[in-house]
């Protein structure tokens, strides 16, 4: 763009925004806004382009096609569009099946959309019949929702349609939200208010925001929702439960979102009256198929079960001394009549194990190749459990006969809940992009995951959201992001964090390149700034036990000691980290060669992950020169300044945006860089009454001693229903 | 309003509401919507009144009133005002303090203010100079904002000005609310979501809802809140605590409205660190001063403490052997200094006792006198706690030398939660409406509360709240009626349900009475509705242990004979009701000899009490010639079919407002049937076991049999997030 559109562009901003003053910018739209397009040039070439609408067919979804066409359309260029035109004129926007554009055998739709699939979509400006058109066609009706929906975001972040030509389709089948909701609308490990889904008044109100959620998702190609925590109420399953799922499952579908529950593997026994829920006994697999049934016939669509089993006090097979594959297997039979998926999550762990980290591999590994083909194995990114950084899970590119699923999450667990700006587009990618070899270079976990590395039945990736009923969804402004990014990833695992950054703030914020282009600089440093005040280079899980809010790297008396944080660190007077070579845990032994090569010796591992796979001498040299005490002491003070920096050029933007979400996100970043620096404090103290050396001169010192932080920890606040 | 008056306003009404489609009429504005006037004629006759604005003065409650004009005028008059206007013309809205418009002595400010005192304010329309202006006058600035929204009110609800003069101010000095919020943002007895108060993000973060919700408040003239839980978490006294109450404070100051805190009696132990809350120990009592001191140092206008001492668990003087007075004294001498008020709670009862109906009055009559100037003992209107309909408290009229609150449940506890229509006004009436007889005929709970009966030193009014986060405030949307309810009756005990819920109605939906005239009335039977389909002829208290939201008259097993149901009904072979008369627990002698002689027999007992101060055998003969035993089925089946009709009358409605919350009330309309064919059946079913009498064959018989419902009482879903 260039400075003369710039102006053009802000003096449009300001000219328009003054009548919208009384509505506030509360977030509630999120990146759906379509308020009118504030430049000129890019507004005049879509009036040029489309004056009006013709959609071929009307299902719900096609329906829904259209009443997002008739809001977006209608705010994006200010003026009510004619969706009445019944034959094809210049300036048609033309929508449909390729059934249902069958007449037009001169698109040539059959060879356009051969590699489409289900879900996919094209996109063309073109002529028809000598008439300029612009063309949205699908195989499916949903497909021609998600077409449209990119049609809209194309608009919403000003690109030029002329001579647009796109064919897009998902590389994931399954792309799937969690909710960890309770049925009481308390949300584990949410910060957004109480569930969305409000159980007292459903089955009989329909909360317009439902279908403003399903909205949301639809528009990024979310496909999927597991309604209910995975530490799972068995009532979920009785009658009153279904039929309130059964209005969220109606409100949904035209959508494209399948539903999802969360099942309790003693629902047998806890919900249907049995004296067993083992999974080999005949009846608990009649109880099942029956359940399945009963919930079949409400929700035609419905997608399956979500389990934990045998995980943190949740229930499982092993107590009938029978395998996961044997429990997962039975409820897949269960569902599968009706094509219905078995989603078991690999999140494994036992008091016993020397290293947590081995633990789901040493587990499911021996069970590849015994799951049906419609169970699907749940795996979080790392391998211990949403760390701000993690290695891989060597889980994947280990599972060549078990569609193996991606978990991610969306909420901030550990990232500072809905207080802190950690957009986790970057975890996400890193994630995805690691290498496992498994089937040489450029096996990518994305690529595993999308089935392009082994020949899975099923592909899935699933987000661990915290949306709630805060006007926002999300309380921090910014977790729509990740959110949003979660979302498009799941359609294309290649993009980069950088530009989906980019283009969410453009469409939740505003086209204005001096604000889109230092925020994104800020979305994109956040991550790795949460990092740096928590547990740099490849230290983890530091936090005080249960909230997972703050610091606690001295918590050391627990019932599991992998709940400590000192089974992480190991800091000692020898040095600080996890041996995890053959000398120690030998977890290194789990990835492909060329990894475990790379792992296994502290020059050849990267930085960030080193404290992950070694236990080091504090005056280790490190890449920078600096001692490895040096450098930790570096890098914590780096994350605060990352915090301040933020701070700095969020401050540098007033006025570019609304001031409702400006002096919302402006306050919260003074609360992380608080939080920032109690972080950091807390672990440099901390860890120097191991190392014994000096805080360098040029850092600022810590305001209060480490006894103060002890008991900080124990007497402030902790922002979540669950905990204070 | 003529028929023709009518159509033309309803023609505008749709004529206006198009532009607005997108704007969702979620209930969050209440009755501060400020839509356009679509009254042509009223329009007209106030654009000919005044087209601009003098406010003499800027103090930052001037400020809030000048903002409110300008959002409110604009709104209502479809044109933005001028306020520059350096000196009164034709058309001034004029508006100041006495001492501000000393420049017009013409004004006579000084006689018309005279009776006005520190709240109060004038309006009139009047010359000044030989122009015809509108003056808004008040002693003070907060009479003034007052006054702007009484001006404001009388727009919203179409009255017309001519010749208005309106001279108010409030008949009771403490007008607060009672917010039961834990720290951890949990609302005890609140439906409507999540603490309104975010303390995870206070300080820093100044949610725009909180100045919202002081606008609210102050429209009605409220100023004062509590903010937290009677049952205190002491840790509200922390520095860190008071650092975000302080926010709040700040925010609250312009609009009148003082802040309060709950306390915990043992705080000095808790928070202190002291060995003993003994509050006779010295130490105690300066830990105390200097807490209030610290308090008002950040708050200068505090308000003072509110504690519930001795009381359902909670702490109190009782355990070091002192008297509730000599615990309340030792916290008003810390809050005394600064003209701090003490309100302590006098919901005390124990286990001992035969009758909890006796229990506030025979612990605190005795201690009538030994209370300090400026401690308020606050009384629930009845003697049991919020029930649907009870006697008043036998403490009103009792206590001539201890200043008394009356305490009101805005909050549904008793009421469906938030999913009941069940408009409270009603009940507030007939609270305050009750004859003590204290000195003689005539002397109302209202006047006492009011101390036109006796000499306080300080009145007070206090309503417990179920603010939340939900987005219109209350959870169910007609919540918010009760709220205001009891704030226009806190300014004026003396008006009337009716009339308010008018124009609540008005404000807060349409003024078209097509609308109006049904739903008020929908409202005015909606309390006794509930009455008669929970406990109809004075039956009480026959809930579900714990949650309070459906029925349980057979709950009998309780570790206190008090919180069970059988104690309150005592429904046995030979009949129902709980006998208060000298045969009885006697609790009528509490009251003064006309009600005593009126109580003790049942003939002249009012029927809706009968069972109150009754034990009856079933085929007592009633008014109305049936049987006890037919009454009480009559009366159950009548409470249904009242919601019945109510939802017929809310369908009746159906285009005349916004389609968001037409169809929000009509799905909880729907709730509350089911909820009410369940409290009836479980109920007469129950009762039978006793009576040994049939269902008459004209009602419809129930669809279950008890047990289902004995059974239903333990599996269905509450709606609140602490229970189920």
């Amino acid at each position: 763009m260039t400075i003369r559109k710039t102006f053009l562009s802000l003096f449009l901003l300001l000219f328009i925004a003054a009548p919208f003053s009384l509505q506030a910018e509360d977030g509630y739209r999120a990146w759906l806004r379509y308020d009118k397009i504030d430049n000129a040039e890019v507004l005049k070439s879509y009036q040029a382009q489309f004056n009006h609408v013709l959609i071929k067919g009307d299902s719900p979804t096609l329906k829904a096609a259209q009443e997002e066409l008739e809001i977006g359309l209608k705010g994006l260029m200010g003026t009510e569009f004619d969706f009445t035109a019944g034959s094809v004129q210049g300036g048609t926007l033309l929508i449909g099946t390729i059934k249902e554009l069958s007449d037009f055998s001169e698109l040539n739709l059959k060879t356009l959309l051969s590699d489409s699939g289900p879900e996919g979509y094209i996109i063309q400006r073109r002529e028809l019949d000598g008439k300029e058109i612009t063309l949205i066609a699908a195989n499916t009706d949903i497909g021609v929702l998600y077409g449209v929906y990119h049609l809209l975001r194309m608009m919403q972040t000003h690109q030029y349609l002329d001579g647009v030509s796109v064919s897009s389709s998902p590389k994931i089948e399954n792309r799937i939200l969690n909710h960890w909701d309770n049925l009481n609308r308390l949300v584990e490990r949410g910060y957004a208010g109480l569930s969305l889904w409000d159980w007292g008044r459903l089955p009989e109100y329909k909360d317009p925001r439902y279908t403003d959620y399903a909205r949301l998702n639809a528009s990024m190609g979310i496909n999927g929702t597991v309604l209910n925590n995975v530490n799972a109420d068995p009532r979920i399953l009785n009658e009153d439960f279904l039929e309130k799922v059964e209005v969220l499952a109606d409100i949904f579908r035209p959508y494209g979102i399948k539903v999802y529950l969360s099942v309790n593997f003693q629902s047998p026994i806890e919900v249907g009256g049995l004296e067993t829920a083992d999974p080999l006994a005949p009846e608990v697999q009649e109880w099942w198929n029956e359940k399945a049934a009963d919930i079949y016939e409400r929700i035609p669509d419905f997608g399956g079960f979500l389990v934990k089993a045998d995980s943190e006090g949740q229930p499982g097979p092993f107590q009938y001394n029978r395998t996961h594959a044997e429990g997962a297997n039975m409820l897949a039979d269960a569902v599968a009549p009706q094509d219905g998926l078995l989603i078991w999550r690999a999140f494994v762990y036992s008091p016993e194990q020397t290293d947590r980290f081995r633990e789901a591999y040493d587990e499911f590994v021996p069970q590849d190749g015994k799951f049906r083909d419609n169970v699907l194995l749940q795996v979080k990114n790392g391998p211990i459990d949403f760390q701000p950084r993690e290695p891989f899970s060597p889980l994947f590119g280990a599972l060549p006969n078990t569609n193996t699923v991606l978990e991610l999450q969306i909420t901030q667990e550990y990232f500072g809940f809905a207080n802190h700006l950690a957009y986790q587009g970057p975890l996400f990618t890193e994630a995805l992009n690691h290498d496992t070899y498994a089937e040489g270079e450029g096996s990518t976990v994305g690529k595993i995951v999308a089935s392009e590395v082994f020949d899975y039945e099923h592909t899935g990736i699933a987000g661990v959201v915290n949306l709630g009923t805060d006007r926002n969804w999300t309380g921090h402004p910014f977790i729509q992001s990740s959110w949003y990014a979660f979302g498009r990833l799941a359609w294309d695992y290649t993009l980069s964090s950088e530009d989906i950054a980019k283009e969410w703030l453009r469409m939740t914020f505003t086209n204005n390149p001096k604000f889109v282009e230092p925020i994104t600089e800020v979305m994109q440093e956040s991550r790795e700034a949460g990092v740096n005040y928590r547990s740099p280079l490849g230290l983890t899980h530091l936090y005080a036990q249960g909230h997972h809010y703050g610091p606690a790297p001295w918590t050391s008396d627990l019932p599991r000691p992998d709940w400590t944080a000192v089974y992480y660190h190991k800091a000692a007077e020898d040095g600080i980290g996890f041996d995890r070579t053959e000398t120690g845990s030998n977890a290194i032994g789990q990835y492909e060669a060329p990894l475990e090569e790379k792992f296994s010796d502290p020059e050849t591992t990267p930085e960030e992950f080193l404290l992950w796979f070694h236990h080091l001498p504090w005056d280790y040299e490190m890449d920078s020169g600096r001692t490895l005490w040096g450098e930790l002491v570096h890098k914590y003070y780096q994350g605060v300044e990352t915090v301040r920096w933020m701070q700095e050029e969020w401050e540098s933007i007033e006025g570019l945006i609304d001031e409702h979400r400006f002096e919302e996100v402006k306050a919260l970043l003074e609360i992380q860089e608080k939080d920032a620096v109690i972080w950091r404090n807390s672990c440099v103290l901390y860890f120097q009454t191991h190392s014994n050396k000096p805080i360098p001169d040029q850092y600022e010192k810590p305001e209060h001693d480490l006894e103060y932080y002890k008991e900080l920890e124990k007497t402030r606040y902790i922002p979540a229903p669950r905990y204070y």
